[in-house]
């Protein structure tokens, strides 16, 4: 099976919402990329972060300029960072966002070694570095700082962490509608307790 | 013609080196795009900084899944923010590269409405947001705040910055080998200066 930068098992087409009506519903159940999307343009637009999501780097073999450069051969590459990146109170932050299925543990095996190396890099500089674990069928989602999980996936003989450990070391996601992920109030908590107080 | 969202007029096409001794004649002509990711792979290695490109988006329309999932008809989509991000100093660095071939000053045609706004955005968020600029004819290459750009971009009559201004508000980034082009000194130059002294 291939699989993809994003860690899902096929690329992301855009959909066409037919029903207008069944937006609210539709919410509930989208994905955890359109849902971090989701938060992020809500973020963005009430000025209290500004985080991207990367586009999906693609490899391209061949472009027809006859159709206005339409792009007939390519094929997807794997990225070599994580998914996000921005600023939020002034710090810069790095995530990856993960979905399992599992209703007990996360498996490691989700995970690059180019992500590590990559949130490793960003720990370095003095950045935030995260993940956002979402489990699926439970739908909890959680915040875990990235120097736990990198010290589980290079140290640990285990191959997975369980849910248990996650809510102990990370932070669960408070859901709501606008948006879908209140996840920057989980990095609160994680990062910048002190500025709460 | 049609404008992609790296500002070229075209796709970057990875190119095969047939002759490798022909590598140090070619990276003189390099263009602004590889010269800028060759100075972050040097600055990431060294870890000076972690500043990396966004890949440019591209919509998919077809995937051929019979053939491995192959992209069969796709195209271009704008970069709705810059093309560059990363962490340097702590700080959140944001920034877009951009390309004349005119030997007097910069035209600001060359920007879009949505790299203003995203990069007022950045410096909203407390970020370093920039410009580089190269003269590609004189081969000259320049670092300049946002901020005098946005403001030339929505206050002034001009639809251009002149290559004097350019001296003297911006800084001008030092050439080499490794990397071709130093540009972080330039950063330096502009946003830490006191804490070089």
């Amino acid at each position: 099976m291939i699989r993809y930068p994003n860690g899902s098992e096929g690329p992301v087409l855009p959909k066409k919402n037919k029903n207008p009506n069944l937006a609210n519903a539709a919410n509930r159940g989208m994905g955890l990329e359109a849902a971090i999307n989701n938060a992020n343009a809500y973020y963005n637009d009430k000025q209290i972060a500004l985080i991207t999501k990367r586009p999906t780097p693609i490899n391209i073999v061949k472009v027809d300029y006859t159709k206005g450069a339409r792009i007939t051969d390519a094929y997807f590459e794997h990225q070599s960072t994580t998914d996000y990146n921005g600023i939020y109170r002034g710090r810069y932050l790095d995530f990856e966002a993960k979905s399992t299925r599992s209703k007990t543990s996360f498996p490691l095996g989700n995970i690059s070694v180019h992500q590590i190396a990559h949130l490793k890099r960003v720990i370095k500089q003095g950045g935030i570095a995260f993940f956002i674990i979402c489990f699926s069928v439970l739908d909890e989602y959680f915040v875990i700082d990235a120097s736990y999980v990198i010290d589980c996936f290079e140290n640990s003989a285990k191959k997975s962490i369980s849910l248990e450990t996650i809510k102990k070391v990370g932070c669960s996601i408070r859901q709501g509608f606008t948006p879908r992920l209140f996840y920057l109030e989980a990095v609160d908590q994680l990062y910048f307790k002190e500025s709460l107080l």
